[in-house]
């Protein structure tokens, strides 16, 4: 599954010489229909309610108010294409929401700003969050329901807080606070792995340990992946003096930039983390390998001068001929000298061996 | 074939103290006559001719139009010269077009501008891309024919999207990005053979193996040559501010920039996996060598007790001079004692193995 | 323990969406409950006193002078909250109070700031100090009990040096310089624990040595990851312009950002150390086993040629059939001829190997 | 040699506290006597000739022409100091002049530039160039004859180009771009090597390759060393701002500055290439050790069952005593048996080995 | 020695929250007497004397001229104290002063600097130099008597070059650059260690050479920690525009600055020398290692079927019973046979072997 995740993420590109700005549906769009809900609200009231295809061209963002369109799923390009044409957007931004994976970046048009992150779920998948923001007025486009939104909805459902009433940029910022959020259960869930590694390893490392710990690495290094320029985008949002953020919204965008720096701060940490266990699992693997061959090779080399002893009395030198040919043989007590002197010299090993302390 | 490519790359230079601006005919130029393509249009109309090389000096820049010379192939040196004494680019720009290969980089001369970057085709070889950009006119030269421009002539003659209409800076732009966007095919490629190597790496690690790896890394190390200082030249001309590139473009050199720092991203993601597939094949094999000494080393051991009691039984004492002289042989079931002796030095051998779980 | 606080390290964060600046008790806070005390004080006065949770709405800076408000556990989120509303702080800033751990740094707020550092006691352990400086007011946050600055008070108490008299910033000053002058003790100890590690691999490298150098490591990283930020946020609170900060005071600040720089040196001095270790370890006890190695070996080489000639007079071709057959077993002096032809064997060899060096 | 070459490059000191400015001959310069030469050109004509030192003090810079002034060989101090006196230039200018080795680099002074660069030739060596640029004036200072700087000789010699109508400056790029690609050639040589070496680590690695690799690598580092401030020196160079250096000139500059980056760039390439040769010849040699141990260790492995059956018949139990005792040494087809045991036993093991595919 | 210098450099630290500017004794300081040395000159005298420490309240700068009060040994900090009293010391400096070891450093206070550099003495010991300068006056505290100033002292007394006349920041300049100075000949004997290393690495690689590599490693570690700080010392103090340093002296600083750069290049090259010393340590050894192994094995290899053939024909198969029992033994030349299976054997073997390239 990491394999055909990694694979995805790769396969993209739009053939060279394409005209820019054309809008393609990206192969793994996938055909569900395409959700289009607006919030329509200002201060006093806000309005929830799904919009229909065709009721595009017709929008309005309220007078005084705050319009947030979130459309997810980017099968229908018809629909991005109706989207950028209500409001303006740019078609080479228009491209960048269907054509993903893109880095996480904040990008400049003449009268609109489009945010690009990456949302995290467990098992580590990202999904890509395209957020347009222009005067009173947020256009997410989301690959496929399911997002970290829903408190946001709540509190504007709800009215808590101030949401309903700091305008367009405030809810960019609550979106993109959400997102970058969600990363941390995420990485709290790879810790967890990490540390049950971390024991694995020392009490039974198999290969398949180690494979477990490059599949951790590669989790976190798509985390990463999609963090690091996530940090630099809210910097440059934090940044951004177009008037489009007001200086109210800006004390909040530092607070999630600190977010990112937490998140990249964790991430770096679990990546030593797991780069050690690498070292760790090696070390204990051959720590094994050398106990066994210590252990058994001791063993070879006490037998040896016992079956060397055994030989030289089962060469057959004739002592009849002569009496100095194997005259331990016909001792009284020849076969117990034998052993004895078998006995003492295992001994002596032994002895000599835990001097040594290699036993 | 890689290892000559690699030389092809690096047999470059003009003898040292030579005058600036000579303009020599690279060594592995070949010996292919030189195509030259003009494409001369305005937003109404667009001609598309071949050149020979005695008309550049009477060639014109359409009115109001803009004009696109292209050569493809450099082995004739009259041919840059006589452009460049028409157009009026400078010596030292000239030669570095013919000077190949030149690290991708814009340079900023009185009135025109040269870009180089560097195409990437599959197998990996690089071809560099010399573009002039000055007043209505882009003259490129490549090092032989073939190229990823064709959608961008047929866009030409059709008339397809603005590109007749946006000048000579968007056409250069639209050739900048199609250089570029030629390189994902390619690592495309490149991603596909990591992943088999990752699967074989496991299943069977042979030096073989090694070798490729090292070979994609080496092609990997080539992309990312030719991207990391393409990345900076599209910086660069983004800040350009000359007047040669217009606002207008701006936005579209933007995305070109992007699309340059994704293939970097792309190649980082791909060398760090085949620096992880080097670590993943070492530990392979030393996982699989340590498998083999281990299970031999025990076989051995389990057989030299054994081999050593056969030897004490092969001794040679005398019974009749003493019965303590090995009186087992002499026992009713002294063989079978003998038997049940080894059976049971290796069954406890076994068991001891097991406990300790080296087997 | 050392995997407890790093799980606890990391086990943080409000969920996903959650109203920005809502305080929620962190979950690790702990029921003690919590003390508030006050040192109220001008240069001829200062006042001490534990102050009550009702209290703190009616709290009131003296004119001329500046209060301290010491604020040690973290449990009850009301006081927090009461203070921020009395003395004006960002809802986020507090947010950033409770919501632990949070990287050490300097947040600017409209009429104060807050600085944030790490505290480091030993065995490793840290706790976040939130610093409030606003006009003649200094609010801190323990997460517990006991902290660095006993010296500070006694010097508040008693009118030692000029404290009493250099206003806010200079307490401010104070309480950073305590808290990076408390990571020196630490240090030292770590650095002691890496010297007994040092003796320890040459004399007696097992598998735990390796474990508690691990250890070590993972408690220099614990102060790095205190340290490196903190040295940034004294940087920035010398480059602070916005006059909270009086020039008098800066030269303080620089003496105080020396020592975070001093600490870093040590900290990356030991770090590389204990990284040296680690290769000490890996060399030592591969030297151990090729030691072992080799004179196994070597003993078990010497005897396999003996053992093959007693094996050779161990064979029992018939002397009666033709004197060729083994007529060394019927020499006079056959079997001392064998028992010599063994020495000398074992002679050449141990010769060959002792010309050799290997023994 | 290679290590003669680093111990001469590294001697290298004033004693410490000698007055700044003195003027030492360099250990190493040797005894060759100092040879001047000059070229004293305007566009119309260009005179060379030897000068004695004598001349020195009245030597004229031409009127509305330029002065080359080249000393070939520093033995002699007083040659230097009485140029430094003619002209002007700074005593520690003329301290770096002498006190050989200097990194390359530009210094200002209050009416000239001292540029350093340094010469390198195969095999590695490099050689310091010492290049004062003043108004009109060209002092270039080598260690021993021999240069690079012939063709630009011829250059002025002939008039060719506009080389004597272009002002010192120019002449001062001729010689730096002269100088940068004098490394062209040495690298080529290296690259060669660095192939060779490719080669001769698969197909016989023995621990000379690896120190011939060292070699390389040590020479590449040597010319890193001088090419890495080079480059630094040409940017300054290229920022220059005193009218030293004229705006048409500039050009010609980045030019030169670009060579430094390719020559950088090729340097690097062949260090990671000779960098994974060290891995590659690593594992090469790991690998046949490892072939030798396995099919060493599989042969042992394969008799030593074998020699226990023939142990076993060869233990001395009295058949007579009981028809228990090795019946097989009586029976009809006993030693066939036997040698059909051990026959059957040695097939198994190695079917066994080739199903494990450890053959 | 080398365990003792580097805990020295560790053990200190002030109390956590010490009033700041106390002045405490080093730990090390030693009960050495302090000595005071001052030389007050004018371009046209010189005067030279010990200074008792009552005195210093009294001192005077003398007109138009400069005074370095020299103070070596920092066990009295009452001497500290009354120099910082007499000229105006922030308590800080003095601190800093006191307070060993500090990185080498320039601080700004109001009316003077304070310059703290190591020196550096064979075998490698640091000793901190902190050194005043204000207005016509530089004052000097060592650790200790000894240093590199006695040519600058000598160039005072006798007048030599212009260094009466130049001021105190020429004079401080003198005094840094023989600090810097100081370190080339401490180099240069690590540079023999090195060299000597190289081929005892070489020639006779045991566990005492890794030892002594590591030394070499540490004394390098420690002269960078003392220089890398030193130049960016000096290069503040280039940069230095508060009128203390005139821009007359700035040329010498910059000579000063390059030495530290040079110092920092050799001190790189040296530890990249020893780091691939460590590298060839471990390749030399395990050369060694598989080298005796291979031979070993070989050798065990060619025993092993030697002893089983006569194992074989040590079997005590009744021939009696039936002739297919041992024919052999009953030839004529059995034995010989044996012998002769025996040496073709190993005959085969070594030529197996020796096609295989493995002995």
């Amino acid at each position: 599954m990491g394999r055909k995740r990694s694979r995805k993420r790769i396969k993209r590109w739009v053939p060279a010489g394409t005209l820019p700005g054309t809008l393609v549906a990206h192969a793994e769009a996938g055909l569900e229909p395409v959700q289009i809900h607006i919030f329509s609200y200002d201060p006093d009231r806000c309005e929830e309610r799904v919009l229909r295809p065709g009721e595009i061209p017709s929008l309005r963002v309220p007078e005084k108010g705050v319009l947030w369109l979130d459309v997810r799923g980017l099968s229908d390009t018809a629909i991005v294409k109706a989207v950028g044409d209500r409001f303006g957007f740019h078609p080479l931004a228009l491209e960048d929401v269907l054509n993903i994976p893109q880095r996480p970046k904040v990008d400049r048009y003449e009268n609109h700003l489009l945010i690009i992150l990456r949302e995290v779920t467990y098992p580590v998948e990202t999904e890509q969050m395209s957020m347009f923001l222009s005067d009173r007025l947020v256009a997410t486009f989301q690959e496929r329901p399911g997002d970290p939104f829903e408190p946001i909805r709540d509190r504007l459902r709800k009215g808590l807080g101030k949401i309903r009433s700091l305008g367009a940029d405030y809810l960019l910022y609550s979106l993109c606070d959400a997102v970058v959020d969600s990363i941390f259960p995420t990485l709290e869930k790879l810790g967890e792995e990490v540390e049950t590694l971390e024991e694995t390893v020392i009490s039974d490392p198999v290969p398949q340990t180690l494979r477990e710990i490059r599949e951790v690495k590669k989790q976190l290094l798509e985390i990463r992946r999609a963090i690091w320029p996530a940090r630099d985008a809210m910097s440059e949002l934090l940044r951004e003096d177009s008037g489009v953020i007001r200086p109210g919204t800006r004390v909040f965008l530092r607070d999630c930039y600190d977010h990112t720096i937490q998140v990249m701060d964790m991430v770096e940490t679990y990546r030593e983390m797991a780069a050690s266990l690498v070292d760790e699992y090696i070390s204990s693997v051959s720590n094994r390998m050398n106990e066994i061959m210590k252990v058994l090779t001791i063993m070879a080399t006490i037998f040896i001068p016992l079956s060397f002893i055994a030989g030289v009395y089962g060469m057959n030198f004739d002592h009849q001929v002569s009496p100095f040919n194997m005259p331990e043989l016909y001792w009284r007590y020849g076969y117990l000298f034998a052993l004895f002197l078998m006995a003492a010299t295992a001994g002596g090993l032994l002895c000599y061996f835990r001097k040594k302390k290699w036993l």
